[in-house]
């Protein structure tokens, strides 16, 4: 009989093989080997490892929303809400019970593979006030986090080996990555760094044409705003421009808005793909260009990531494609019930003047408030060094900051195989603990070097950040002039 | 300039359009619609739908135990520890706090890809407990419910177009759903019905040759203990053959084992396929073979469908594959934290004699008690029908009684266009408002007819299903004389 043969690389899906996940890659990968040697006594030059690598703010201390848990554990166990010494407000209560009375079966069923009914009537209020224009809950896909939205999508839009897919450069790998799962291409278009990573049409054009030029079918177009990793906020007009280019190419746009609450300066404010496009619209643009939009609880104010909670709204899709993506969600039965309940408390917060509802308004101002003041912090940080420039951190959780890097360490990097900017990073982390991601790992214009970094560690560890920062640069440097 | 042109059925991916998904398919769609009709006012000839069509207890009005969901509250809001008046046993919140310090992060942060090492040490004592063989908490992926895991293992395993797995025939529809979707094949073996639903290994080599004769690279197989559909359960020597068999055709075996603490009959127990291979290579036979073991808080007593916790265990997997599977795990970021929680409560129970303790036991043994009641009552009401036979429900949520059709409701079932069972199933829904869901969604040998109905309802509920549908049977009968 012949020997059974184990597994090999060369022998399962080459589409996993060709899968890449940098966030959590060779530096996270090295960070968490530290961590657990200074567990064990191994001495650093550091104490901690600051996980700088993924938007985790509940991992670098930020305290959850008191409103959000409050509902949760009530809805959770549903015995504390006859508990009369509880301390809870009487607006916690009430929302809880009122949750409970239109979901009979609680948090233990499997629900509608779309959601609760009761959530998704909360999604499509918010976005309706949140546009200005009306939103169906029938529309809306409740998932765990947005990233299986954007799967889901993907998924429907891929058909076979031509097939591809606009995404940013620089983007977040969970596009690269699914794309390289379903075997179709991405398309990369590049981001205007120099104009604060913006989306200029001439760009999208020219990525268009070479795909084509391939042999590419291009069947949709991904833009994520506030930007990720770029920190980067489209205005409204380049909102527009996307979408008039996108509707004479015949795409579907998918649009990543999970940071939609992040947004840092006074120049800039959130305004959504729905909204531009409904606008269009009523002047006779874009008349039926298909959409989807996705949104997150693990971003904004609230960083809830380990609950897993977002959605998906779907706009100009005909009922024959949502019953496929139906289809879709039913396979996965449902999504989380409590981050279901999170993302419907994310979207309808306590209003008026209960103590609960005016501790949620301090508690967010003050988490907003602080990653203001963190953005522009990092961002002057990396400004003051030389050899590295950082564009605006106008929103989301990240600064991505180019560096110059002598020719003496690119040969150091390509003589150990690395790419200079995986090179940096490790030396990064190995030096002061700071765990970021090279800019390899989002792709970026060839011969440029980047990487990011979150703007999340708190207090102290913020202040010692943004010292040893430019030390480790400083020394680093000074080694390859 | 051209029209936009929206998206097609035979414009998206053509592995989406393939894929069925029968739980959630065309009866309980109809079941819902007639839900809604109700709570409308229309009259019909019951009162409500009841929903045999899924394993959902809770929506069944199965009650969640109490120590799970108390221990979870805790830990969703951590506050709450400190509330003197709480009246939760010490065991309970000594059990949270126990959580919370060894997880300082809470809830709200991402976890490992892998999900927390807590739990995957608990999963790992659990495993070595029942098996007697040890287990590695590097081995375990914790999972939102069983099905990501199976997905998971899935994508790795179907490389191309001429990747195959053996499924059973019938299956529960999770399986050729991701194989369609992975544009693989499912290989169907016939589970012997006679015999209970027995795995046979002549049944196994006949599809596998059936295969082979195609030209299909059959990779897997994937066995499900206790059956779902059938309700059957494996003896260790039906284990031990098909481990055997599967090693000397170089197959991973695929051990979908979510039903484990769901059986019925005294003559039967549970055996996990881990602990037959064990046995096996202690005896230097099947060293090696790669077995992926799935679990689930879904099922057994907990019946916590909706917080979708579960969890993967690998053996004998490289290395190198575990590592590709955690990168597939990575890019999901990671499993729901109260999901995650709930597997450890559940491999974890409360021991010894404290209050706590001993409610869960009364809890858990009221639950399983009154299935084993429903399972023998189902089959026996199954069986007093004519034209209707039911193999023993030793396991598993379910029966699949086999139908004998007269031949004038199979012509009526044609000249609409649907499947015969389909049809029996509509008129079943719209006569007595069960929804169950026909044997053609879960395969089943050609030129027979069944229906899968879960044992959930719950006490009156459950005394006039078991009236109903002999009423129902007969007089549908009659029509087709």
């Amino acid at each position: 009989m012949a020997t059974y043969q184990h597994l090999r690389i060369d022998t399962i899906n080459q589409n996993v093989v060709q899968a890449q996940y940098a966030v959590r890659g060779a530096v996270p990968l090295r960070a968490i080997q530290i961590s657990e040697e200074l567990k064990a006594g191994k001495q650093f030059p550091f104490e901690t490892v600051v996980n700088c690598n993924i938007g985790n703010p509940q991992a670098l201390r930020q305290r959850p929303i008191t409103f959000l848990r409050q509902v949760s554990a009530l809805c959770v166990c549903p015995e504390l809400l006859d508990n009369a010494d509880l301390g809870f407000d009487d607006c916690v209560v009430e929302r809880a019970r009122s949750f409970l009375a239109r979901n009979p079966n609680g948090m233990g069923a499997y629900t509608h593979s779309q959601g609760y009914t009761s959530v998704r009537n909360e999604v499509a209020d918010f976005i309706s006030a949140r546009d200005n224009f009306p939103a169906n809950s029938d529309e809306i896909f409740l998932t765990d986090g947005a990233s299986p939205g954007v799967k889901m999508v993907l998924n429907i839009l891929c058909r076979d080996d031509k097939s591809g897919v606009m995404i940013p450069m620089p983007q977040y790998p969970l596009y690269s990555g699914s794309l390289a799962l379903l075997g179709a291409h991405a398309v990369s278009y590049a981001l205007c760094e120099e104009e604060g990573w913006s989306v200029r049409v001439e760009d999208l054009q020219a990525a268009y044409d070479d795909a084509v030029a391939k042999g590419i079918d291009v069947r949709s177009i991904a833009v994520i705003n506030p930007g990720n990793p770029t920190g980067g906020v489209l205005t409204e007009q380049a909102i527009a421009d996307i979408l008039e280019w996108a509707y004479a190419k015949n795409l579907v746009v998918l649009a990543d808005e999970v940071y939609q609450e992040n947004i840092y300066v006074d120049t800039k404010r959130f305004v959504s793909f729905k909204k531009v496009l409904r606008t269009l619209e009523s002047q006779d643009k874009c008349l039926g260009l298909e959409l989807a939009s996705f949104h997150s609880i693990s971003k904004g104010f609230l960083g809830e990531c380990g609950l897993r909670g977002g959605y998906t709204e779907l706009t100009n899709f005909t009922p024959e494609i949502k019953d496929q993506l139906y289809k879709l969600a039913s396979i996965n039965l449902c999504p989380n019930t409590l981050g279901q309940l999170a993302v419907g408390l994310m979207v309808n917060p306590p209003q008026g003047d209960s103590p609960a509802a005016k501790v949620y308004r301090t508690e967010r101002d003050s988490i907003l408030d602080s990653l203001k003041s963190r953005a522009a912090r990092s961002e002057a940080m990396f400004n003051s060094i030389e050899g590295v420039s950082c564009q605006p951190v106008e929103g989301a959780l990240y600064a991505f900051p180019k560096l110059t890097l002598p020719s003496k360490l690119i040969e150091a990097a390509e003589a150990v195989g690395q790419a200079p900017d995986l090179f940096y990073c490790m030396a990064m982390l190995d030096a002061i603990g700071v765990c970021v991601v090279p800019g390899s790992g989002f792709n970026q214009v060839e011969g440029t070097w980047h990487f990011r970094t979150t703007i999340l560690p708190k207090g102290s560890a913020f202040d010692e950040y943004l010292e040893n920062v430019p030390r480790f640069h400083r020394e680093f440097m000074a080694k390859y002039e």
